[in-house]
């Protein structure tokens, strides 16, 4: 394999991850909408909400056009296949999703959407942090959305495990890993396994976030 | 009445027909307000959100500019009066705004954003599958923005009748329509008809859309 | 004091207000997201949600780039630094934060990000009417998205106390001294006491909005 892609191959390098994110949260959110018992609609839109809600964010707050579903417009029609199918298939083996199931998926999706939006804000010539910012968004805002919309608290600020950290931490990974001199390729891998990875060490041990303490949060 | 407009024309249709969906959707937003008992500001946000929220979501999303309450930046004048007009009139007549008063301008607004929406991104020289999606974008990001502020889970997704469904299916007369060769004017007004017209029988039969059914949604 | 600063003078003022605004917010969203014990990430998103979410949606709506915390990135530091801090501090010292306590930079807030987002529309051309509302924008927003991220009913709309109307005041103060030519930066101080001071009588006068009167609202 190749560590230094030029700008043609790491665009593709790009694109792949961006597709690969973007089934992973898809699945995802297919679960959290099933759990609420949406209806066929609701099914689709929160499952396309958290695949594409985060790029497309990203993609407005750095003024880029067009849209990853706009310019690989065939992606809508596997989400609605992906829908349908999974619905049929749920409807007819009385299978149940559970919220573990979701959680894969969902970490996978965040390591390649902080790598992915990471790069594409340090190849704009963001400073550091934004870009790193760029990559948490890409990664968080999905899920965000999809809770949202599901009118829970969003679980990425409240459910005390690390989840925008690992983000974080995946994204200075990168920008740590460039600076370093270290080949595009290989500090776009990190960064996704540290991402992940330290999503999943969090998922495996109930390791919890420093919470706030007050005396009487509910005292005026 | 001229069914090939140029394109001046198909401006001036374009503009009319999101005046009208916008003040249905006002309509729909006000009713919907003063159920949850929000303050005259409130009400004032939630109509204004609900009548402009969908059109400039697809704006921002296709990057166009100047948004439709810039340029005729009298219908927030408009907004204001007819807010504190049916603050006024309810109060003096103590009539209260029942849930299916706002059901019937919401259907028409569906219709017509859903017309020109789908127009608008086929103009920019959109795909298909995408031009159907803005003019989803349009006809529903409305009514979800005054759910969400309202903190209700969006009806659009969950109340099991077929909303965004009816959109879909009409931004896909549209498309086929134009693909036809039908006059533009003939094909809008087809548009409007099948989105409006499935959603009025949707409401008038009870007909609901299939819902995820699990085993055990709540198990995990 | 040069109460009619030229162009480079006006910018650095506008910057100034809007350091200083969201500054004030931040404090703002770290008491709202304390009280709803969310965990340090969540604190973090909070509190930079209300800070630069107003004045970034004022931007993508403008089409203004680079947004405020592109250009000052260090403020995402100084963000991040609040958080931690607050955090220990609390952690020690067994304070609790109070609703209270929060209101008073919120209504500071609000004043300066009304002036300095009516004058920003005013000076890319906006009309006097959606100048005032990019202004009420760009004061309210971060709130609303603080509520909505907490899952409350966004208090601006809900709380029956007077707040978008403060901005609105604030405003169309800064509109109208402007047209009666008066310097620069005597119509933004004005405008910036209009609105905290009209918020401020707000908070010591329990003085309500009228509210919806129907006769049953929750009858169908």
């Amino acid at each position: 394999m190749n560590w230094s892609p030029d700008a043609a191959s790491l665009s593709w390098v790009l694109t792949a991850i961006e597709s690969l994110a973007t089934l992973a949260f898809a699945l995802s959110g297919l679960v959290a909408a099933a759990r609420k018992r949406l209806d066929a609609v609701g099914v689709c839109v929160v499952a396309g909400l958290t695949a594409f809600g985060g790029g497309t964010l990203r993609d407005v707050l750095l003024d880029r056009r067009p849209f990853f579903w706009v310019e690989h417009a065939n992606w809508l029609w596997v989400l609605l296949a992906l829908t349908v199918g999974a619905m049929a298939f749920m409807r007819a083996r009385h299978l149940s999703p559970t919220l573990r199931a979701a959680q894969w998926p969902d970490a996978l999706g965040l390591g390649l959407f902080t790598a992915n939006g990471t790069q594409i804000a340090l190849d704009q010539g963001m400073p550091a942090i934004v870009a790193v910012l760029m990559g948490m968004i890409t990664a968080v805002f999905g899920g965000v959305l999809r809770d949202i919309v599901c009118n829970d608290i969003p679980s990425a600020f409240s459910d005390h495990r690390p989840y925008a950290v690992c983000a974080f931490l995946g994204g200075w990974t990168l920008v740590g890993a460039l600076a370093l001199d270290m080949p595009q390729g290989l500090a776009l891998v990190l960064a996704i396994a540290v991402a992940t990875g330290l999503r999943g060490v969090a998922m495996a041990t109930d390791f919890t976030l420093p919470q706030w303490r007050g005396r009487d949060p509910n005292g005026d």
